[in-house]
């Protein structure tokens, strides 16, 4: 059992002649010049059809030649127009609406947004909305297991994998219409870190079920990419993972080979070589470039292209070490290999250099790196955020590290990640998903806003957190109560209190998270609740090192060094604590608790204050939340208010433990008087 | 595949004529007045046999008459004698040795003793050991699930369970002998967590399995006990586990009196009720004796008895809360109830009251009850104390409580264990045991003095620390390696060694834990290495509130009132930071770091000093063992080192991690400057 997430249609209220006119109008579609054999046509003439029949609660009439409709809505396949493959052109004429499409997955893109648009109430007044996708490739990586279990899943199992065998269902249908219709054009089905039988994956025993994916994603626009075990070849009886082994070498030329001849639409694969107890290429002396370069050549002959990811790092690290720095790691193995990967290697750059924590500043490879192609890494699967128990909405933090300013020739991350910067063809941004088998596939319905959002940034960066917000906020939670309207207002209510909750809650959350930047304040593994020293006296490279009179890691050029990664104008930005945005302040400086931050405050204030606002965010939001009982569908009321009840208690549960953990550190009082333990 | 732990019978050098001549003599052996079919009385004959033939390497000659025979041993029936019919009598006579024992228990105690002195090469001399053992029971409690886990264990899987079934193999023969040798007379198979199948444990399924196992357990006169589900009537379609009700008291009548026709010797059952998630009379508004009498009526027609933990706390305690205190609760739970249980129940007092720390005060209920039988309950298993790669000599440490003076009537915890301060019938000891499927039982092979050890000195309280492990390494560790010898010279180099080890191990172990009494800087869930934190924010009560100034819970009457549970005189002791025994000192008292200890230095001195000594005792101990290459068998040299090379590493740890976070708290540097992190 499952919903259908944003796309849950229902018929439009029509309360006034300009929406019945607009009604009567959209009865007529009318396609022209496409292939109407093509598979993406065809998924894409049902969207309109499944949609339009709900929404009108009309019979939809399709025609092919313009000059039968008198008006309607006019769909035309434009090649020669500059909208590229992805882009679409949606505008009003003086016939009904417009949309232009130069390719099949715009075609698709332009259908579900204009279907948005008449759900949303914006056919009204002049409608022009022209988008060419800024990221080349919009990926999902899912970290599911083949047993069926989900890496940092918080939503239930895989609905890709059961028992150690693909799933291809109605609900992979239902996941790639989904997907698509936020422009998702690459999806990895599998954990990043490849175990078992998911070394298999890759062979006779899953072909046939990969392929029957691999056909139903593509009906969608999507490619099916799939992660695999670097050392594979050792599986199958090879001595050696050596990159330049030729033995190595010829037996992923042929692997790839029989591959493509079962699954010969597969987009290529993810590796994470080299990282937290997986193989790669250091193990023979070799660097990364030779591991990916080696697998690049092998797929190149088949269009497949090779994403290698740079979460690379010492996870043995010991905690007595000052000098090791885990957020020098992936500069350091990666930076020196510029302009020396294949053209179809992308390096995928995890966001921040740490591991996602609420708060990190951006790699220094953006903007360290001109002649590589990259794509961003985030996480919408809420490990240090959350885990779908807390609301926790990351599109304006995914926004703030796309405009940052990397100084490689004022190039923008989001100018790197598009190919822009340096006109290369493989580039976009991956996240990490969110989903699983529940109901409501993401666990907290609030959650779905950033798998939405992911979709919708990444296809077009410019958009900003509200907007996005919004469009999912009336999309979802107010369709999911009963008829849609133009300006129903219940739906209006609905939709401003959760985007007034989405825009809330990020900040809310890294209030009473780490402070100032320092992160990784958590329990181990799970990664779930405060735990100030889980990670203190850790192998994993993750310090604070807070003694009773200072705490941060200082990491200029007097200290790890990490500060001179980045180019020269952000490296000065960082090295001073005069200058250093104030969120990263202890992750660059190691500050005495009575230093005077811009507010007024000194840091140990700082911290109280935050702390306390933060558990009062909380009961601000679920409070708000609480005003839409009756309102909101029944279900999502209850799961939602469910969620809020934990996170009003454990948001007291982190600020109480953080409070206390520096109240008995430094023994200073809350200028407030408020209670610490 | 197992070893025969200390049975591991080599044959005699017989070096001298005097040697020569006790060799001789025991080559003739005499049982008078013995129900010669009693399986009891089968396998002690069988295991004169079994170790007199390896060790003096001849055939054994037996006659029942003792006037056909000169000299030998003779062993005689003497139930007229103050032997009762669990002691035995050992001494030399002008025609060899005797043997004397008032029951089949004590015949086979005898002959294992008489053993034991022969391979000791203690049958020199005028022989004359008089033993009547100190407790009525003598118990291991095995925490194993049904599924073949343990809870607790660090030795491999159960040899009990695999698979959901009860196992009756070889090794179950082997484990009986070895308890039994050492005085063991009752053991509980299962772990007092029953989940799942184990719940079915006492039913027709497995009531073949029990009868074949309690009848090899008999035949070493053990009784077999059993955990058992307090709400199990619920299991079967009863609505309530109320112990006043009429349906589940005659519930457990009609179960009990299907067990017994099943298993007739069965010994009892073993309960954990209201504790830890576990169901039980609470639930109904009863107490924990309403709960334990009702069971013991129902098992009393069949000489059954009801062992009942005190173990029971509220497990979901609130950290800001200081009011609450978890040491307090078994003496809050049960003192009122002095008097209240039948006959037939012991309650099990675990040893300490918060939870088997290194160092805890002895339970108030020692001494606070003086109407109801009581057994001590110690854990072997190694789970606070290095779970068994480090190596942890606990007897010390159980000597130490046993001869805590109670105050009542001056009884010490011995006494009233005994079943001597209360004349009472049903007392004891019991120890949460440490053994697994692995070859050598016991994971560390050092921790095997801890499974001999204890059943020695629940025998024999009397025994010190220093001559159970001076007869446990001459048994397993010198025996290990060939020959037996009286005083063969590398035999008593291996004895003195593993002697000085297992002596300077415990007080070692304290060194490099927790300071002064305080407890639980352990890692949560797993309780493995130092995290000082990893519960002082959590549910389980357990918290040392350690700020920059001071550290300590006040347990006085000022504080949470904890020392006025015990007797006026250790109350007193206990509260005054003056007379409070300062390895209890933080367990009793919140005290700045700067206060000075009666060794003339500050706290925080004390703990720089104790973790560095700690850490050096190790280096000291595995230096010692080292010389014990080549000289010890190679298979317990290879394992014991691998162990004491992840001590050497691990008590750094310990100190490195427990000192930094003290010296990041206070910034105090070490006296001596020595590197503090």
């Amino acid at each position: 059992m499952y919903n259908s997430l944003w796309l849950n249609y229902k018929k439009l209220s029509v309360s006034d002649d300009f929406e019945k006119n607009i009604a009567d109008c959209l009865c007529n579609v009318c396609f022209v010049s496409f292939d109407e054999n093509n598979p993406v046509f065809l998924n894409a003439k049902k969207e309109i059809e499944t949609a339009f029949s709900v929404i009108l609660d009309r019979k939809i009439n399709f025609c092919s030649n313009e000059n039968e409709m008198k008006n309607g809505l006019f769909i035309n396949f434009t090649p020669e127009k500059d909208l590229g493959k992805e882009g679409y052109h949606v505008f009003s004429t003086d016939k009904g609406y417009s949309i232009e499409a130069g390719g099949y997955n715009g075609l698709l893109y332009g259908i579900f947004r204009f279907i948005e648009l008449l759900r949303l109430g914006k056919l009204t007044g002049n409608v022009d909305e022209k988008v060419i996708p800024d990221n080349p490739l919009r990926m999902l990586n899912h970290w599911d297991n083949m047993p069926g279990d989900i890496e940092r899943g918080y939503s239930g199992n895989s609905f890709f994998f059961e028992d150690n065998k693909v799933l291809v269902n109605d609900r992979t249908v239902m996941y790639a219409r989904a997907v698509s219709s936020v422009g998702i054009n690459a999806v990895v089905i599998n954990n990043v870190n490849v175990k078992g039988e998911a070394s298999y994956l890759i062979s006779e025993k899953h072909y046939e079920d990969l392929r029957n994916l691999s056909e139903i994603f593509n009906g969608y626009g999507i490619s099916l990419f799939v992660s695999i075990n670097y050392a594979l070849p050792m599986e199958y009886g090879i001595e050696t993972a050596d990159p330049l082994d030729e033995r190595v070498i010829s037996w992923w030329k042929e692997r790839c080979s029989e591959i493509y001849e079962n699954v010969p639409s597969l987009g290529g694969f993810l590796v994470k070589a080299d990282s937290e107890g997986r193989p790669g290429p250091f193990t023979y002396g070799r660097n990364q470039a030779d591991g990916a370069n080696m697998l690049a050549k092998a797929i190149a002959p088949f269009g497949g292209i090779i994403i290698w990811r740079c979460f690379v790092y010492n996870c043995r690290q010991d905690w007595r070490d000052t000098k090791t720095d885990r957020a020098r790691a992936g500069y350091d193995y990666f930076h020196a290999l510029d302009g020396q990967f294949e053209d179809n290697v992308v390096l995928q750059i995890k966001n921040g250099p740490m591991d996602f924590q609420v708060r990190e500043p951006v790699s220094p490879l953006f903007g360290g790196m001109e002649h590589t192609n990259q794509i961003l890494e985030v996480q919408i699967a809420q490990e240090y955020t959350g885990q779908q128990r807390h609301v926790c909405y990351l599109i304006p933090w995914f926004k703030e590290v796309l405009s940052f300013n990397t100084h490689m020739n004022e190039a923008s991350v989001a100018d790197i990640v598009s190919g822009r910067a340096m006109g290369n063809r493989y580039a976009g941004m991956a996240a990490v998903c969110n989903t699983g088998n529940d109901f409501n596939w993401t666990g907290h319905d609030l959650a779905g806003a950033n798998l939405y959002g992911f979709g919708k940034l990444s296809f077009n960066t410019s958009l900003s957190s509200e907007e996005i917000a919004y469009d999912w906020a009336r999309l979802y939670m107010a369709s999911a109560m009963g008829e849609e309207s133009f300006k129903k207002i219940n739906g209006d209510r609905i939709t401003d209190v959760t985007v007034e909750i989405l825009m809330k809650s990020w900040p809310a959350y890294e209030k009473y998270n780490a402070p100032l930047g320092i992160g990784w304040m958590v329990v181990p593994n799970n990664h779930y609740g405060p735990d100030v020293d889980g990670y203190e006296y850790s192998v994993w490279g993750t310090y604070h090192k807070a003694d009773c009179r200072a705490i941060g890691i200082d990491r200029t050029e007097k200290g790890t060094g990490f500060t001179t990664q980045y180019r020269k104008e952000n490296a000065e930005l960082y090295s001073s604590a005069d200058t250093c945005p104030e969120e990263l302040l202890l992750f660059f400086h190691r500050m005495p608790y009575n230093y005077i931050l811009r507010s007024g405050k000194t840091i140990i204030q700082h911290i109280y204050d935050t702390h306390f606002e933060g558990a009062e965010d909380v009961e601000y939001m679920s409070g708000l939340w609480n005003t839409l009982k009756g309102l909101v569908n029944e279900d999502v009321f209850e799961r939602v208010t469910a969620r809020f009840e934990h996170q009003l208690m454990h948001s007291k549960e982190w600020r109480d433990v953080i409070n206390s953990y520096f109240y008995r550190k430094t023994l200073i009082e809350d200028e407030k008087g408020r209670e610490l333990y």
